[in-house]
């Protein structure tokens, strides 16, 4: 284990200009490792819209509280051991790992159930660290990092030990563990909603609103549990078509109903309603909506970022006769140690086709990776090192 | 079956006059048992504050839809079975039954999970039937009834066969009959909550806000499940000793406490907050604080109820980084069928002690039994007949 910095490539994210983002690839320092620390060279970094629009939006609302700028982001990585702190014993150099998000180990929830409600969830994943990198162009200045224990748009970052899963046994070779890359969150966070936090059955019947690589991995997801229906919604036909390649049986497209959504719902339902509802857009119309067409007793899981300030407003006597559940998702409610080499089985199985979801980029493509993000004609960019 | 009217006893709640309620013990006719219905006279009949206040309120906020004035309310009731509807086949004439909600049988929720979800709940329980008796006083004219398909609050009602549980093989006698009488509704809906909804365990830290029949059956569940700790809170000193008596480890009076209730919580909770939070007031701001103070991944549970036009307000991402969940209980959720006889065998065993609950009534001094439930010397009257 080094105790010098050590030079890297990172995409280095500094303070938009005229609302302009401003990333850079460019060289940085990274310190010694802590003794919970991993080096981590990376193969691959998925990009999510997390790393897009965390921070405090153009017309200065709030967003998470992630590191200063400038700072490092990527959060879905995959890559090699290089090095590991002097306590780490869960992989030792060489080892293939995938990259989740950090937690605490400690707090009820950790101990209890499920670390992605971690006590110290913010300050471990979006707050970071103001110092986890050097800046090699302005005489070794600070650079925010650690975003979700990772920083995983760095080649080479450190990470902490809770945020690696050791994928070594179960991966066939280099390319599955790029394609890989996105498990630790975006896709998890989909499947796991699905299977461990709705808990899903035959018997359900699940909507998803909102089709980008979180969506329409929960369609894979109550696809590969055989929900008895899985209607798939969003405004984008590209998207519904896709959906339906992954096993969604109804597609509503938003643009072309004649009545309201839930009316479409209730007609697709026998009047029922869907028994699990999930909410991919953050925008609160929808969840309202969504909340209006779940059938009583059945879950409502808000899982789409919304803005900072945004409230729902629940009418209490009607909410209560229903029957129905409210919950949050903060990434499918799993312990990625179990649940990623879970989806890398399904995948193998033939069962959970994440190829369909991706798009490789070279780390120089960042640019346009980002672009066809935005504009939705990639649903979820790969960033190859 | 007789195809004629019969004559009976029942209190009759006629519009109020200057907001002032008026209930009169009268003669009334029971029209002929339809096919799925059972006759039943009565023993004992709890109230509830469902018979007090689910009309409109004095200002005119609307209730839950009741049958129109005049009318016979009363939806706990305890009795025998006298005869029995041609297509009738629960229960035999002599037959000991309890009475609890009614539902379809047929929808969704009836045929998964539970029937107190029905769709067709409001309209088989509260909006009842307009034409249930008739007034020997005026001539035949209609009295509503049918409240939650029993209205016993007449000496004998025409109940209908889901309303009905048998309990002829496990009372021991009379006597029991009329303690259990409450069973059928803030008993059940207060333990089934937390043993069946909620599905507590000893690993559980429960908090009830609002201590009256149905909170103090909660506690009581909670105490046989073996909770770790087990909150009360309440404003009256009463019923916090009461809670006390029945297994709450916790008392907060909420006119003694320096700080908020949140932060009382988090003190008695090592900071984690209560994993099972509910709320027996449908008081918006004690709903508000109990979302505070539930653990992250626990569940608030509405079981109060609000005035009809309440709105909760909860913020989007808080709520779901937190992976709360809020629930609502309607009868716990439970089947009465099978937790009726739960709750008696519970009773047998010692666990279950209802009967500190309850004081009895002559049904003459149905005046009184309101009156002391509603200034709160009662927490839950039994008129017998």
């Amino acid at each position: 284990m080094t105790d010098r910095n050590m030079t890297t490539k990172a995409i280095v994210c500094r303070d938009p200009v005229d609302g302009q983002r401003r990333w850079e690839l460019e060289e940085v320092e990274v310190p010694p490792l802590r003794s919970r620390e991993i080096l981590v060279e990376m193969v691959a970094s998925g990009v999510c819209h997390t790393d897009l629009g965390c921070g405090s939006a153009p017309d200065g609302t709030p967003g998470f509280p992630v590191p200063p700028y400038p700072r490092v982001l990527g959060h879905e990585g995959a890559g090699y051991v290089r090095d590991i702190g002097s306590e780490v014993t869960k992989v030792k150099p060489g080892d293939a790992v995938l990259l989740s998000f950090a937690f605490c180990r400690n707090c009820h929830n950790c101990q209890h159930g499920a670390p992605g409600y971690c006590a110290e969830f913010s300050k471990l994943n979006f707050t970071g660290d103001a110092d986890a990198f050097r800046s090699m162009s302005t005489n070794s200045k600070s650079i925010g990092g650690a975003f979700f224990g990772q920083s995983s748009f760095s080649q080479v970052s450190r990470v902490q030990e809770t945020s690696v899963v050791n994928v070594t046994s179960i991966i066939k070779n280099k390319e599955e563990l790029k394609l890989f890359a996105p498990l630790g969150c975006g896709i998890q966070t989909g499947a796991g909603t699905v299977t461990e936090l709705a808990r899903a059955t035959s018997g359900d019947t699940v909507a998803v609103i909102g089709l980008g690589g979180v969506g329409l991995a929960a369609i894979m997801a109550a696809a590969l549990t055989g929900c008895r229906s899985i209607i798939a919604i969003d405004r984008v036909a590209s998207r519904l078509e896709m959906a339906k390649t992954l096993g969604a049986t109804h597609l509503i497209d938003t643009n072309c109903i004649s009545g309201s959504l839930p009316n479409e719902i209730l007609k697709l339902t026998e009047a029922t309603g869907t028994t699990i509802t999930i909410d991919a857009t953050g925008v609160v119309p929808l969840i309202e909506q969504g909340i209006k067409f779940t059938a009583n007793q059945g879950k409502m899981i808000l899982l789409g970022v919304a803005p900072m300030t945004a409230t729902l407003q629940i009418p209490v006597v009607e909410y209560m006769v229903s029957g129905k559940k409210l919950l949050g998702s903060m990434e499918g409610g799993v312990l990625p140690e179990e649940y990623i080499p879970q989806m890398i089985q399904w995948y193998h199985a033939g069962k959970f086709p994440v190829d369909k979801l991706v798009r490789f980029f070279e780390v120089s493509a960042f640019g346009e990776a980002v672009e066809e993000m935005e504009n939705g004609k990639t649903i979820k960019p790969i960033l190859l090192w």
